[in-house]
């Protein structure tokens, strides 16, 4: 079930059966010269629309689809939330949702510079509640970006090795084949060029970087990423595997014994 | 165009003709116990994606889907933001969109409580860009709830007289059967009790009251509304004359001569 | 009875009498070239202390007389408080009054822009207090503009019709001179331009615009008022309308049956 | 000049002699069992006021009457900002002024918990505007109590000796029944109990304390003070003397050099 | 006992014994062409390591190290946390050992403009436990400067004289000569210009002025200190007498009956 | 150089040869029955400071011994900074000392929960200075914990394997055995019992657990360490080497070419 397609009623039957929640958490930013800028949403929704479609136990929130992306700044078009503005989007959607009952709240992650203040937002909000009081009840939380999943790693890896990259990924733009065929098809990936594994393996450690430095170093917005090997039979392909793996690790974290 | 389907390069296209953007503003609230979730969200999305459909030169941003609705909280499955986590939303995506070229930001709202935090979030951008030494270029923004156009709120009159009410109303109903049919075509209206007017003319000079007292007056969640008198025709003939008004105002606001 | 001139006992007699308290909030800022700084404050607190004057069983507190005003910011003598600030010190002074036992608060308002930000304030602090676990008891708000009373309405358009203007209009502006006669008496409401009707339904269906545009549209600082058709006998009959109209709103809103 | 009663030319003419501006800062919270509960900005404004009435150089604004009061909680009517809060309001209050060409900024206080807030809101400002690029031009604050000037502090101690005390002193007192006669007469202060000088002490050095314990150990809210010394006759004298001081003081602190 | 070398059953156990906890309060900041830039930090941590390691019942938390400091933003190497940032900061901390059963916190401080933001924050810390409902237990917090203390003042005016000064004092190098032969011995002070009395009393009255001025004023850092005349035998005997000054002082506040 | 026992000439001299500087991070939070309460905060200072003795072109600031660590606020003695009071401590400090002509910030952290909330400040602090009008010179950041230099991490597990654990490690208890003996040489680590690695496994995947939940599952703190195997020499093998690794990455952050 889709949160903003249920009735409360219907939520209300939910919470009855499932105290658990899935928030897909994506970003507005450039994915290159043939990528989406709605791409880390667009992806993180539809794979956690498709593990709902066939688990009628997963509720799946609106995606979060605006988010921190500094260093994608000196794109047009990109859109970036200040991380401290995001954590408190996620601590009042948890404090909203956790009043109604819910105490499991799975984010399905789209884009790797959420990590950071998902993960703070979660602090605060169990910081809040155990120094109340009384103290209140206790949440859980869990945060996977679905490029993680064992067999969707391997998948993606399979089909593109090091051509994957780490920015507008042709993972990513296959999925994104695969859903909007019926809004656009003419968005083709073009060829790329490769960057010396140095930089990027500087790049995974650190911090990302200013944005005027970040388009300097990659003036066409991919970040060693050959977005030209996707295509919308890969994008089904990943889609199905990441919700397969997405709906088993939902259900071992809310730990439904009914399922 | 719209955003989250759009490239960077179109993007920077865009801004070439123009520095507008139109930006949907919704909410994740009940809509009474036929109504969807998210019906505020998809409405405006779905108005403002229809007129970019019609009129290229129109940019439509990714819905804002979470919004302040804490009258509603009563009610499981609704989500609000507080007004100044909210704010602060608005003026995140303002300044970053303004960095990229943008000076003109129309919001089309779709969601009552959604107008005070918007318009706080309006004038901080406006102090700070004006107290900045050097002071930063003037922004311009403008603000309607789709229901304000003359037409479209004639159409809703005339469909509904006095059933439209104030919440869940069968217009904002009939829009997410005109587009939700793909997604589920089961979510039926039901019968409704008028309420007194006094009692609601009290509600609109008020400042939304305490989520307990909200659903203790309201107890399935509608405000007025007779839900029922909603239809798929009815939302797509609303859709089709508030996505032409929108063009028209969204033009006069960019004051586009080219257009 | 007004707050700055009571005693805390008094207070506490007036909690076992009602647990309703009036709040004056005006603005600091330009008010055309013979209209006073204050007068949004001097005229939201006469009206308000008008009312208590005639009935006991009205507390009055400090006029709020710093406000949001950024597109006034270019008159030299205006304050701005961001709108953030301007919530976060409503929140503060209901906190503060709602500990000691009050529960009903009525906003008198003399100042268009800080309806958004009261509206904020009351939306946060019924959502902090619907959050909290255990609950805390519900509190009740209006915000009305004085010159929203319907016989007050009637009055200023009958004494000035379309020279009421929105900004130093000739209403507050005779509401000043009644009041600030042992204070200064020389400050005369000087000519006006009238301003085309287009330009005004545009400013009353947008935000406040930045101010520096603001100041080359409306270069004296008024906005389409004719401001020299005041006068302190209009102010007198303007107040005292105003005083009786809100006393009745007021004891409505916090609903004393013993009155 | 008071700025509430001046225009904004006239503002623009001050701007013109002296950049700086006089700002008192009051409270709103309990004076004992016969002190009113807007004494300290009724103190502080009256100062103030008497001071430019009699020096036309002098610009001073409404009195921040609002302020942080916690330890005073208890006794119902006392209002009391955060801090936090009250920090954001004075920041935004100069960043206007600022704005606008003032450089010089005197706050005159009447409430000891002031003196925390104040200093900080000041030291933020002057942080931002040193670490601004470009840096923005430097401002001056000083921040005097009316109590600190010399001959009103040996006026104070002559006429109530140890009677003075902390809270609700006699001479606070007295300068309220000074200027509010108008409004009332009636409110005589009542005896008093002498409390332990190490008690006092304590209370000196320490931060305000819980507002629980503070009711508890002064249970009628005066804090040492021997109220009933007061006399309008010692508060003209008093507001005379304080007003003097006051000018000079400013006078030094804006380093007129045409005065 | 020292926080940062006892392990978690430690403190358990202290806790049985006492709920009071000494903080030391510093600053990272430019001390003069000789000083340390962490003078403060160190002078205050010595001071409280010293009174703990002669009374076991005293508990050290670790120095707060970091403090405001912007008029020493001039000088490269200091830091300034925004006094709103660091009264956080304090919050933060003694909500985190209050839940865990500390009730009395005693500030030991090492730089006059901690004072402010110490003092914002006990205030906000008792207002939200009054306001809380059910409102949460009171705590006591006091707020010394090591040199307040009676005899450790008699001592250093005694040694210096006027030489004293106001910053990069002989008294505060002492101490860190007397602490830190093992890091440094080379750092020598150096020979100092008297400034006019007048310039310190206004220091003295006001707050703290912009680092741009206070260079100007202050080319080298000190403020009227000579701090040549410091000695590490002079530091020993005044870390001596204000551990001595501050163990009684602390013992008086925890009010510990079985010392 | 270290920071703290600096003058600002020294800082003035080394801003000529170098604009980096190494902030260590660490936490005061429990560290198992036998490990100090300060160990994040001493184990990362004292590699920084082991560094900087070895290479005078590095300086380090005084470490940030305060951090977030809600899950641990079930043991007494534990400070746990909100993440969002944390990220703004870091932004405060990189302000100041950019402000003063340093733009590469290495942070040596010693508190895995630490990442995520530097790595929002940085965000934030990257975001601002790009959107600023002029935009402000880029600054450039690396994050790193000590156990990820291979080295090190290689050593760790040679000398503990799977004893290493996630919390109280024997490494880091091992280092603080080496560096504390001056101050106790009696806590001496205590036995373990191990853990299911699934455990462990799902751990490291979430975000970190409520702290009563924590506080169930590791009752004694230690989170699959066997802190026994800890001792004095190992830790200094340790610091050796972890201070060497650190020294060349933070060279080639900088890139200081005359090294």
């Amino acid at each position: 079930m889709r949160l903003q397609f249920a009735t409360w009623p219907e939520v209300e039957t939910h919470l009855e059966r499932s105290t658990g929640i899935l928030i897909p958490v994506g970003s507005t930013e450039q994915h290159g010269p043939g990528g989406l800028i709605g791409t880390d949403a667009l992806v993180a929704e539809a794979i956690a629309a498709r593990a709902a479609s066939e688990h009628d136990r997963i509720l799946v929130a609106p995606v979060l689809a605006y988010a921190p992306a500094q260093f994608n700044l000196s794109f047009p078009g990109t859109v970036s939330l200040r991380a401290a503005t995001f954590s408190q989007v996620v601590v009042d959607v948890v404090d909203s949702l956790a009043a109604g009952g819910f105490d499991a709240f799975y984010f399905l992650n789209g884009h790797g510079a959420n990590i950071a203040p998902v993960r703070c937002a979660c602090h605060d909000l169990h910081q809040r509640r155990v120094l109340a009081r009384p103290a209140m009840a206790p949440l859980k939380f869990r945060l996977k970006s679905w490029w993680e999943f064992p067999e969707t790693d391997a998948l993606r890896r399979e089909l593109y090795g090091a051509g994957e990259g780490m920015h507008a990924t042709p993972s990513e733009i296959s999925v994104t084949q695969a859903i909007s065929t019926a809004v656009r098809s003419d968005h083709t990936a073009k060829s790329w060029t490769p960057l010396p594994v140095e930089r990027l393996r500087d790049l995974a450690g650190d911090a990302h970087e200013d944005a005027r430095l970040h388009r300097a170093s990659f003036p066409d917005g991919r970040v060693g990423s050959n977005s030209a090997l996707s295509s919308a039979e890969h994008g089904e392909a990943l889609l199905c595997t990441a919700a397969r793996e997405l709906a088993a690790d939902y259900r071992r974290f809310v730990a439904d014994p009914a399922w």
